[in-house]
């Protein structure tokens, strides 16, 4: 035991030296290395199985099971992820980075378990933000009818990225304050076993706890308190502030500023709205600063009811927002794209099967957004496109979302997604397009060969375009679709008058994406159609311009492909 | 009061006369005949709102607000659906047909009287078994931190379609068994307050109950203790049985025998797999009939841990089929095909990105599935094609799908879904096809017209090549693409050799379905593709036939189409 806190101190060490460096998930960690000690003191990974929600706290497991030098030696730092992966090591049993997940994950290698008729432990670590999603909730319910061991540690730091919201943390608090013995017990509610630790940051109650429930024949919730930052006294003062982020100075908490402004243009528009349309709210699911409503700023609009955080719920947020619609609200909601995954039923059912007009601002798809293959969205067209009812937009400037964003946000025919970068290039003067008629903007006109180029490709066709002229003298067009949900019919019967090649290019997926649509139209017709997108798989941790051109998407590339069309 | 329960006896016979000459849902409707009267006395609808969740308990609210005749007379049963409809009434919020929505949807009316400053009263109506998904538990949670008028009818009548399953339904029976003072209550655990009645047909009661929460200040569930199936004995006897279906003789409940036997290509194979493979299990949500695994045959496979039935909470069953595989079992899980929308995200995150095997039955997509528009799933192909590691079978005959299976439950590389159809073809001899090679398979070779057919439109297609032979004397080609969620390029090479135009036809929607894949590939070669599906729309209450036809897809129309392109 002795060893056991000492290796603690060894772990955090290594941790803070690399989160320092690099930056990462810094107060989910520094919450987490005592626990993780104890975890591994008592039960025996790889036999035994720990699945970490969101695995953004896995870290010190990380440091634990051999791959320390990552944590330690800044030459090593790439060489392991920022969540749990199966291709690292046999101590992590998935590839996980969207929370909520935890508990079902763990619950299906329990229950493998059961039919191989083996003894292993399987615990499931879940964050108290991460509980308020519909599948953890399901999990948990589940959980409560199953009847072999499985040891659902919630790990509870009284935060999710930003505060919680939801009432089931109101339990959480007095479960907290009665030492686990408050009346109305959420977990004991879904039919589990449950213990309470106050100090989870006592390694010696955590390996007591922990042996207590080694080899359990049933499910158990460990509700266990934990300090998110725990040790760095400025994270644990700011715990928003010190979810994630860095490098920073390790004696003092100071950051170097940052040298690019954060891009404007989603939250300018959201507070204009607020601010004109007192019928107007904003939704978010547990990440407000996402839409640029940081601390400060979203509890005044929170305090009039404007602005609402759900907590970790998107489902609840898409439903909401077509309930708010129906009875004569103004509702858009936001998130990070991949998590707008989590809502397709409801963007469906519930939103476009009622076609309510409802807003959806996804934020930063595509190749320019996260590149990790856990929080990778490479098929936000797949998915909002061909839901009918909707519309879904491909803002290729500032101005042209401000005013996309207006005519969903006014008009009340139909549900509306609109697409984000992660910083909008500034046209300069107004978009006064009106979007209730669908067109695409020719940018540039020319003849022979037209470049189809989906949102923040544009630029690159545009470049293409130039340097074509500039080698042949010719001009060939461009054209920026700015809707992504529907074709432009009109213009592509007129490009057969003086074009005979499309090529399309988009930030996504070929399979299934905008540019096959166009395929399809001139499939029986004179025109030759090359689609370029991102091929079908989970790409990770790639350079946006290196992966595009692996696609043929390049300026180099297009200009050649051109010119063998000219 | 008199009047409102001879109204109650009223309703009754009115929505028995039609579940008995047309069926329905029996089981749910005849429970909410009283509470249903109860709510049209004491709250006014449509200023006041009602939202009930899956919305298949909406009969008696129907008959009570205009739409009578569609429930007495015979001639009128067509002009109203069996679910809740914004486009019949006023007194319809919402089209709903999935569960588990209803809390959200009724959170979001009411956060948009809020802006309004108007007074309404926002009931949602849910059943036990709905309480269990995903949406219902987020939208619960964040009902726990709203504060304004809400009434959650929690209509408890212990039977999911089948029976429930989750720990919560612990918590709910030792609330019926206490009259509402168990410990532990599950809805004042996410910080709502709570009333229990005990008797949900005593109408006097449920006045009485209503009239003191109307008007009320903040969210409240009323747990109500109903009967599914009320007056009717045998519906009351057996609850499952009596869900939904009919028609029936009122007196004794006894129905003419089926015409057709059910299909049990789909449960053979289940059953196959489960009798040879120990490790292996089968896992549903809520609907183990759909994969014909009825009362009496699920109890034995379910207490050996073989079939396990999750209760209404997809995700979760999708996530826990990962786990399985992961640890060394093999998972099947099969819904029906709309109901796979709430697990896009298990698909693609917790199952794909970790390459699990898992196999996921889809229920009858396409137009050959439930035709209405609250259930249509044109859109299956788009949601799993696209998602990276899928390997998506779309087979044509019974023998073909016990391959596809085989395979899919015994190879270990990717992630496999397979598209099942109401009435699989037999072809009378065994499918041998080595499915770890992907291919085509050409039907009927001829040459200059090929049609790619996926899954039910095999038929067709061989029946145009039939005609054209019969019209012209010559062959044209037919291909069963098998999987829809790559491409055969070999293939398609070869078919350049002595074919000048590819017809596609599917049973889904056009946009971004497997068609405009096949139009993109040929995009810049010598090759006419024409695609054909169903356009991008709710469609509902259509005949397969007349939707097909209506989209190009009919013998008389595509042998036309073929010998234009001859």
């Amino acid at each position: 035991m002795g060893n056991t806190k000492e290796n603690g101190k060894e772990k955090g060490v290594a941790l803070i030296n690399k989160i320092s460096k690099a930056g990462g998930h810094n107060g989910p960690n520094l919450g987490m290395v005592e626990m993780t000690v104890a975890l591994h003191y008592v039960f025996h990974s790889p036999v035994d199985k720990f699945v970490f929600d969101v695995s953004h706290q896995c870290y010190p497991h990380k440091i634990l099971t051999g791959r320390k030098d990552a944590y330690t030696n800044p030459a090593h730092f790439a060489d392991v992820t920022g969540y749990t992966n199966s291709l690292e090591s046999e101590h992590d049993p998935f590839i996980v980075g969207h929370t909520s997940t935890s508990v079902s994950l763990a619950l299906g290698l329990a229950k493998a378990r059961d039919l191989k008729q083996s003894k292993e432990n399987i615990v499931a670590i879940i964050g108290d933000g991460s509980l308020s999603g519909g599948e953890a909730l399901e999990a948990l319910d589940y959980a409560g009818e199953y009847d072999k061991n499985l040891i659902i540690i919630a790990n509870d730091n009284d935060q999710s990225i930003a505060e919680n919201h939801g009432g089931l943390y109101k339990s959480l608090k007095a479960l907290r304050e009665s030492n686990g013995q408050a009346e109305n017990n959420i977990f004991k509610s879904f039919g589990l076993d449950y213990r309470y630790l106050e100090d989870g940051h006592d390694t010696a109650k955590l390996v007591e706890l922990f042996e207590s429930v080694k080899d359990i024949d049933h499910p158990v919730v460990l509700h266990i308190h934990t300090i998110k930052g725990k040790g760095l006294p400025y994270a644990e003062a700011n715990r928003e502030l010190w979810h994630a982020g860095g490098p920073f100075h390790p004696e003092d908490g100071s950051r170097e500023p940052e040298n690019v402004a954060p891009d404007t243009t989603v939250f300018d528009s959201l507070k204009n709205l607020l601010d004109t349309n007192d019928k107007a709210v904003v939704l978010n699911a547990g990440t407000p600063m996402g839409l640029g409503f940081v601390q400060g700023v979203r509890e005044e609009y929170a305090k009039s009811g404007r602005f609402v955080d759900v907590g970790i719920a998107e489902e609840n947020a898409v439903a909401m927002s077509s309930g708010i619609e129906k009875n004569g609200g103004t509702a858009v909601f936001g998130t990070f794209a991949p998590f707008f995954q989590r809502t397709y039923d409801q963007l469906s059912h519930d939103v476009a099967l009622n076609n309510s007009p409802s807003t959806m601002l996804v934020l930063i798809p595509g190749v320019y957004g996260m590149n990790s293959n856990t929080h990778i969205a490479l098929c936000d067209i797949q998915m909002f496109a061909h839901i009918p009812n909707f519309v879904y937009f491909a803002p290729t400037t500032r101005e042209e979302f401000e005013q996309m964003f207006r005519y969903a946000t006014t008009q009340k025919n139909h549900p509306t997604g609109i697409r984000t970068l992660p910083a909008f290039p500034v046209a300069g003067e107004a978009d006064t397009t009106d979007y209730s008629v669908l067109t695409n903007k020719v940018e540039r006109k020319g003849q022979s060969v037209a470049i189809f180029a989906v949102g923040p490709l544009l630029k690159m066709a545009l470049d293409v375009a130039e340097e074509v002229e500039k080698k042949t003298g010719k001009k060939i067009t461009v054209i920026n679709p700015r809707f992504v949900s529907g074709l432009d019919e009109q213009l592509l019967h007129k490009l057969m008058e003086d074009h005979k090649t499309i090529i399309t290019i988009e930030d996504g997926e070929l399979w299934g994406g905008y540019g096959q649509t166009i395929a399809s139209f001139y499939g029986d017709k004179e025109m030759k159609v090359i689609n370029h997108g991102i091929s079908k798989k989970f790409h990770t941790d790639f350079a946006a311009e290196e992966l595009l051109a692996e696609h043929g998407m390049s300026v180099t590339k297009l200009v050649e492909e051109v010119e063998n069309h000219l």
